[in-house]
């Protein structure tokens, strides 16, 4: 629900988050879970970003300048939060906006005790917010499957169920890792056929995949599913996600139960959550549907909502090589896509996932799959962009890339916009390629 | 190693722990998490099954009856306990050895507090004995991809990749649950095809697979392979694991990206975790490869093995109908598969999960996959007993079965037998059908 908290007229007593170039402003309030880089066993506990600074939750509730009772602000993670009922998230969201007006009462004590609330975010360590006990990706850009589709199977790029079913894999939990983690590239098997034996060593053709992740709060029983019009209740807030995809070892192995090696060796997420709530006003209307295509089923169906059961936000994905770095040449950007264009929506992913009854949990992360669209500009991986390799890419360095190269650095950023209400964002989403282990 | 905690001459003071059919003799020493079922929250404890009986480890440590210095023997789970080294594994395998021999002087000494540790096994709760962190099934049994395969691509049995890729995908783990646990028939999508829209609802083709489970202690650092002559460090026992499936849901999703619903309701495990020490005398020869079959790949071949890569232990489904309960007709037996039949070794599958960096934490689950063998009477599951539904089984009732009805209870057991040593179980794994959310 829109509320007071998105007002674009907010003012902060934090400068920075006036910026008109910051992710943070005080309508955003992403939560994470930080410590100081620079002190010894420093302990991990809540924060929320606010222009180029961290309010120290914890700091601020044992100062007094927090309203309300929060337990759980210390910990390394935001599982004892996600496990509470949506009006809390609420209620501390409403407790944090008001802590960091400048119009407030609770506000003006909480300025005068800056230094003590407030960390520079360039002193602070981010870890993964939530310790992730599933973790379920989708496949739900319609452009990217159909891509992908006519390079691995020419005759039907897009099977006959995709349709009908939120498609979906469960992907590995334990390799989850924050933005600014260096990626060692994986060894595997790649490119065996019935007579010649495979090639095992290191992937010659990594990619990323730009991906919006949802964290999970509350959750559900095992054998009791979420109705679409549930799943709202179940959205705690979305992240960045780069699902680094191995393409020579994901096509060899792949078949039949999916892709393993390909993908397990990590995942990138940005250590923000951007709160369900703070992206009320930027949500749409579902992907138009071509002539033709099915409705979707009953139990993917939610007529009583009024928001539009899609997001609107805008991934953007930069490279720098080393090369580039070297030179001092920004990262350049490889593509922009909407989540707006994928053809399910986040709650029909919730429905689709518990219908037969599979259990949710808070901390469990579901990722959108590779945000592509209908345009070049527009698709989220490199095996789209340069056509399995075909297509090579020009960096402004004059390097060429098919796929990713040792020293690379991969950029996500996201970004949400919409007239009459003041734009947030993400936060980066990194890594960087390590060489292979020899 | 086979040490003194394997000699079939042991003798235990807890009578029970000789009879022929037991499990539990002194030989095995199973590890679980057990709480008096009728006391009111009673504290979540490690126990060891010993013939009809379980040592409260608790009890006996606080006693003094236990030699050595544990932590973590209260908890809900054994994840503290996978997370030391195997040294101490063993260490506390040899603490209870001596503690539950008639012959020692502390066996003595615990003999006399058998009112205090001990408990009978009908008067527990077990649980799931591990939070998992991730579950991994593998597809290691050659003759259940062939007889699958046979059926959905009756052109290619079994893919180029099978006999180089120990083939596996990801897992749901919120699902997993112990013995004894009701299951919930699961809707889903099936049956759809490009023109025809998929029925929804309760599945139709419920079925069981009878796997072996894996259960890992320690683990590797991210971007560190284990290599398969240390496989054997990781592994730190075993449990028998039924991955129930729904094969219209999984027949109808799986395409491209593996199964999802299909699989994700529920998967059952038994409680009680045969350590990898346990089942030292049971190991065997890797599979024979046929002539002309690929051999293992230089990553996958552990030449230092003495022992073989594989285990021999017999798996034994049984189903009993509501109606063979209600006429006291017993569980019939369906099937009897070896897992000395697996194409892959547990060694090779860390192994081959490890080579591309994915990290293993302590907790984790690794299945079998369905353990059938190339006799018609060691196939694990209804699909390929009665050959997806075409050639219907009879029960003593005789009922007729294609695939699980409500009311049908599956249990299955296993059981370790080799010439010089005293034979070990599993205890049951067993779960009822109940009828789906109307």
């Amino acid at each position: 629900m829109i509320n007071a908290t998105h007002d674009p007229g907010l003012r902060s007593w934090v400068e920075s988050a006036h910026a008109e170039a910051t992710d943070f402003p005080i309508q955003n309030l992403p939560l994470g879970v930080f410590r100081l880089r620079h002190r010894h066993r420093d302990r991990w506990r809540v924060g929320v970003a606010i222009g180029s600074q961290v309010l120290d939750c914890a700091a601020a509730d044992s100062l007094g300048v927090l309203p309300g009772v929060w337990d759980g602000l210390f910990g390394s993670s935001l599982n004892a939060l996600m496990a509470e009922p949506p009006e809390r998230w609420s209620a501390l969201r409403a407790a944090v906006s008001s802590t960091l007006r400048s119009d407030t009462a609770i506000g003006r004590q909480a300025a005068a005790h800056a230094a003590e609330i407030l960390v520079p975010q360039e002193d602070v360590q981010l870890r993964v917010p939530a310790d992730v006990g599933d973790y379920t990706d989708f496949y739900a850009s319609l452009a990217h499957a159909t891509n992908v589709g006519s390079m691995f199977r020419p005759d039907q790029p897009l099977l006959p169920n995709y349709k009908w079913i939120p498609i979906a894999y469960h992907g590995r939990a334990s390799s989850i890792v924050p933005s600014g983690t260096g990626l060692r590239r994986p060894a595997g098997q790649a490119g065996g056929e019935p007579a010649v034996p495979p090639v095992v060593g290191a992937t010659r053709r990594l990619d990323y995949e730009a991906e919006l992740g949802l964290w999970i709060g509350g959750g559900n029983a095992l054998g009791t599913p979420i109705p679409v019009g549930a799943a709202g209740r179940v959205l705690f807030g979305a992240c960045l996600l780069n699902d680094w995809s191995a393409r020579d070892i994901q096509a060899w192995e792949y078949q039949p139960l999916g892709p393993f090696l390909g993908k397990n060796f990590a995942s990138t997420v940005s250590p923000w959550v951007v709160t369900w709530e703070a992206l009320a006003p930027f949500r749409a209307p579902a992907c138009v549907r071509d002539a033709g295509d099915p409705a979707p089923l009953p139990y993917l169906t939610d007529d009583a909502d009024q928001q539009g059961g899609a997001l609107d936000i805008r991934i953007d994905v930069f490279l720098q090589s080393a090369t580039m770095r070297d030179q001092g040449i920004p990262p350049f950007r490889l593509s922009s896509g909407r989540t707006a264009d994928l053809y399910w929506t986040p709650a029909q992913m919730v429905a689709h996932h518990t219908m037969g009854g599979c259990n949710l949990r808070p901390g469990d992360l579901l990722g959108t799959g590779t945000v592509s669209g209908p345009s070049r500009e527009s698709r989220g991986c490199l095996l789209e962009l340069t056509w399995r390799g075909t297509e090579p890419l020009r960096l402004p360095s004059g390097e060429e890339r098919r796929f990713l190269e040792d020293g690379d650095e991969v950029v996500m950023r996201a970004r949400c916009e919409r007239e009459g209400y003041r734009s947030i964002g993400f936060g980066d989403c990194t890594g960087t390629i390590l060489p292979a282990v020899p």
